[in-house]
């Protein structure tokens, strides 16, 4: 079995670039084009964006996740405010304190939660707790949708803690390093998921859904995007050949490969926690409801299935994670699901 | 004529993806390889540069050549220190402010200069003018190698530079945003013209060198490089797919693209100004020995020229600049040198 | 009861200016000094912290504690670095995200504490947890002494965490705000309860001493002091009449008021928390070990002291906190004794 | 001679605490405050500035001017934008990068001037100079008030220079380190000098005007002013004994020593003015109007002053600089004119 094989399970940051955004690039790779984003991909991509959110929001292109949630966050509120996430919140456990660089020091406030979901509580309870001087004010909450561990906020959360985010002057920002899965579980339009639910700004993850790299931020608010330009541009997130950083966005949105890419990893996902139901001594430590699974099983287990070739990580409560990206493939997921079978009833027998 | 055969001279940014780079991001595009940096393509194409550069530095991969050269310096001082740059330095008129957002206030020194070039005793004079606690200690030298209008550096000019810094305990940095022109210009090797000469730092710019984005900082003291991983990661600089910033360096460097590219553009530059040459009111404003060509000529030339469908920019001393990438084309340069005689003699008519 | 009686427990830092630093301050106020503590005063102020220290430190004098002891973390550690710290730390909880400012970004990692002593343990559990590159790397240990509950660390327990330290390569800051008491507590030197015992840097407090204004911070490592005097002037910590810094510091240390100062604030700690020993309903959350006194006590007991004018603050675990200054007037101890006495009888009856 | 005498020209910050400022220092030193300005005197200090400026702005008080006018310029702007300031300003010249590093890294835009006052025309120049988004977009204006020179801007420059900021959208700062000689020199009422003028923010120095430390920030505007006490704590800058950095200001405001003081000093700026004359080969380098004196004169003529036993600076045109505190002894003056009549006369014969 190839290594390739074994380890494309690991994370979706292993999968490779997909054909619609691919021949994007390739068309954008001809003759000559103005950069900075003066090019005609990078209009066409942000009137993508528009026309997908159904809104005239305003458009940036940063090359990658952490850079563009930190200067989203940054753009939110100042270094003496504070920023309210969950605590298994990427922007907390896996940015090498990104957030806290491009703002200046904005502290993040964590909330215990299980399944990385805020609530209207946990965020009152961190917004009212200080209120004193001597502690940065909180101003901006920030959301995973979905969370790092595959849950997704219905609408009716969003609202919620929306609202709740209006009566504390709390601005709202969605982390959507995975946004194109979360639309694809709820099924509902982006525009619904995001400003018509109260969403301020989002990051929507392009190089998890099929590109090489790239992340779009999006301002419903136009007030918050002032100047947003110069930000990115001063924390080295403006690229010079912008069209190769914007045409794989217009070929995943004019093609609908965004959301086609999406329902392929959640399905995938879906498959396997179907597959594993009622194996002994292996369990589903969370909801499966995008494109990530997560197994609780003993360490003999995690074992034997490491020594059958596969790859996986651990970092959250032990478990062991699998991630399917756009393009997973359905018989090593079948696969995977034999050796867990096997692994499992080992252990039972 | 498209616009695109007109505006190609406009910016080495305005060119392609050269064909080795694409071929190496397509062999990359082949089934899943890990994320950030663990990949094979990325410890190839460091290899790649140890090889080049025939000796065991430390090489980090970014984005941009913003952000890489603003993480180098930052490591290379605190924010109470300075650094010292040409005032016509590209992180001095050209980065929104990002050396001093990336190292948290540094302040730039600039040595007034004509080409760019900073001397012995430009560096001399800016980092012993001052060594009060009250303004900030001159702690590095930067310098743009090509310059921003296309002068390069000789050997000996370096090791100049380079035996100032070290008596006055100033560390060296190498902007190399078009590093291979001066490669191609000098016919030296990247050794000599870097840790041979006292370089302790190198930008090494890949996106006007044929790539579609991507720079490589080498440090050639492993001390500068501690934790410099972690920096670029919280920087936002650190690709999660980093396969697709490597591979294109691969190609490059593999294949020779890397000079041959930059001997080609620095021949477009050298055709168009033998061409020029004894044209009446039009002069070169600096030699030619890179890739870019300024011409000084009356305002109404410059409308004439622009009247037949050029494009060029003149925000460095009012001249006209022309830049020729990788993917120049010899017979447009052949049109533009024509229609700059046409001008010229209508002019003189 | 004057409002001032009644309130002056609720914190040390409701105290004056003591008689010996005012002295000082009257005498620097003669005459015309040099500026940025080229006078005497600061001079004398440096030599007297390198005599009670018997260590040739390198001392530095900043405005306050929020910023002291930032500028001493940020300069242990890079904005990509991790500070390692109680749950219950001053830096952590009370300085607005100073810490974070002063480094450009640096998190703090805490470790849930009861007194908020770190061990050797927490220490190594936070700084072994995580050596990926997206997480801040472990730096600095910074360890306040005494605690902000009140609990000093033994000789034995410095020696401990320093060993620990040196062996993780992390460097340890004492945050001193009150480190004269915890000096009059153990009995020791300074020498023994910081260099001797490994500390690295120190943050010694005036301003609860009895300044006005003023913390030194004292590096016993040269390194580490490397241009810091650069690093103050940039943060806005180099006082223009610096003699007004100095001075009260002079007076402190060479009649020894640091000290008596100290121990009649523990002196007065001590003294309520033996006379509030067993009564009924009211309890000493921690050891009385330096000049703090946390007492638990039913809600409407701590009504019922308010009522007889009492003010204390009950932000750490909803017990009432009491300070005692070096001003802490013995009368208002006992009669402060005698009313939680009533209280608490009151309870009981 | 001693050495007091000779040296107490070389700055004003060589100066003591006055009288009134002393008092109520000492006022305040009775029994015990609240702490972070909660006390009276703190309140009282403010009231006293809303009164003195005839409007209910916004007043906030740190410890130097190297803080208060870089947090205050930091709350006129964002780290990519830009600040305007005449080339010799201290900002630019003599705060360690401070304003880079409040900010996080905003650029000083520098204007040529002779005596570091800003013309309209210069604004003008250098907020439109550049508008596209690879340069800090300029937000701010600072002017000096008086200049370093010691010349001072009418009402009438004042009210130019602010038309054209809102014209350009720009917000006006004044750093008044010595803004009591200003007053004092126009005659004019502080309202006049900053509101009404159009001034958003002003710092009004205080330590040099006769008290021990200490700047207040003045708001005009209270949008401005939103959170500005959050960013002063985050800062360092707010005393935890505020009582005695607000006291100084009510004994120098209630009393009218501030604008005494000034007068003072600005008076023996005149009279060393007025004595040297016509002194041949001894030269004024900029008009009078405030408190500071710049004499060209031969290096030899320098030296044979040194030798008589006086100490100044030269750091500005290579000019020998006086100036005068409020406690500036009117002998001395007299001492000062005639041995610069004797060296003076030396050189002529």
């Amino acid at each position: 079995m190839p290594t390739d094989d074994a380890q494309q399970f690991a994370s979706d940051n292993y999968s490779g670039i997909c054909p619609e955004a691919w021949a994007a690039m390739e068309a954008a790779n001809r003759g000559h084009a103005p950069a900075y984003g003066e090019d005609v991909w990078t209009a066409r991509a942000a009137d993508g964006f528009r026309a997908l959110f159904e809104t005239p929001c305003q458009v940036f292109f940063a090359f990658n996740g952490t850079a563009a949630n930190s200067l989203a966050l940054a753009s939110l509120c100042q270094s003496y405010h504070s920023v309210i996430c969950a605590d298994s919140a990427h922007v907390e456990t896996d940015e090498c304190g990104a957030p806290e660089f491009f703002s200046n020091g904005s502290k993040l406030l964590t909330a215990r939660t299980t399944s990385g979901k805020l609530t209207p509580e946990a965020i009152r309870a961190l917004a009212t707790n200080r209120s004193d001087i001597h502690f940065p004010k909180p101003r901006v909450v920030t959301i995973t949708q979905p969370t790092e561990t595959g849950q997704v906020y219905t609408l009716d959360e969003l609202r919620a803690i929306s609202a709740t985010c209006r009566e504390l002057a709390l601005s709202l920002h969605m982390d959507g390093a995975r946004f194109a899965n979360a639309c694809a579980s709820l099924g509902c339009s982006p525009a619904e998921m995001t400003w018509q639910a109260g969403i301020d700004v989002l990051c929507f993850g392009g190089t998890k859904n099929g590109m090489h790299a790239g992340e779009a931020v999006l301002f419903f608010d136009p007030d918050f995007a002032e100047d947003f330009g110069f930000r990115c541009k001063q924390a080295g997130q403006l690229a010079s050949k912008m069209r190769f950083l914007a045409a794989p966005w217009v070929g995943m949105l004019e093609s609908g490969a965004w959301l086609a890419n999406a329902r392929h990893g959640n399905a995938c996902a879906a498959r396997l926690a179907q597959a594993v139901a009622g194996l002994p001594g292996i369990e589903l430590m969370f909801p499966v409801e995008a494109n990530a699974i997560f197994l609780r099983m003993p360490p003999d287990r995690m074992e034997a299935l490491r020594a059958r070739g596969w790859r996986f990580y651990t970092f959250i409560g032990g478990g062991a994670r699998f991630m399917f990206a756009w393009d997973a493939d359905p018989a090593r997921v079948d696969a995977l699901a034999r050796d867990l079978e096997a692994v499992a009833l080992d252990r039972a027998a």
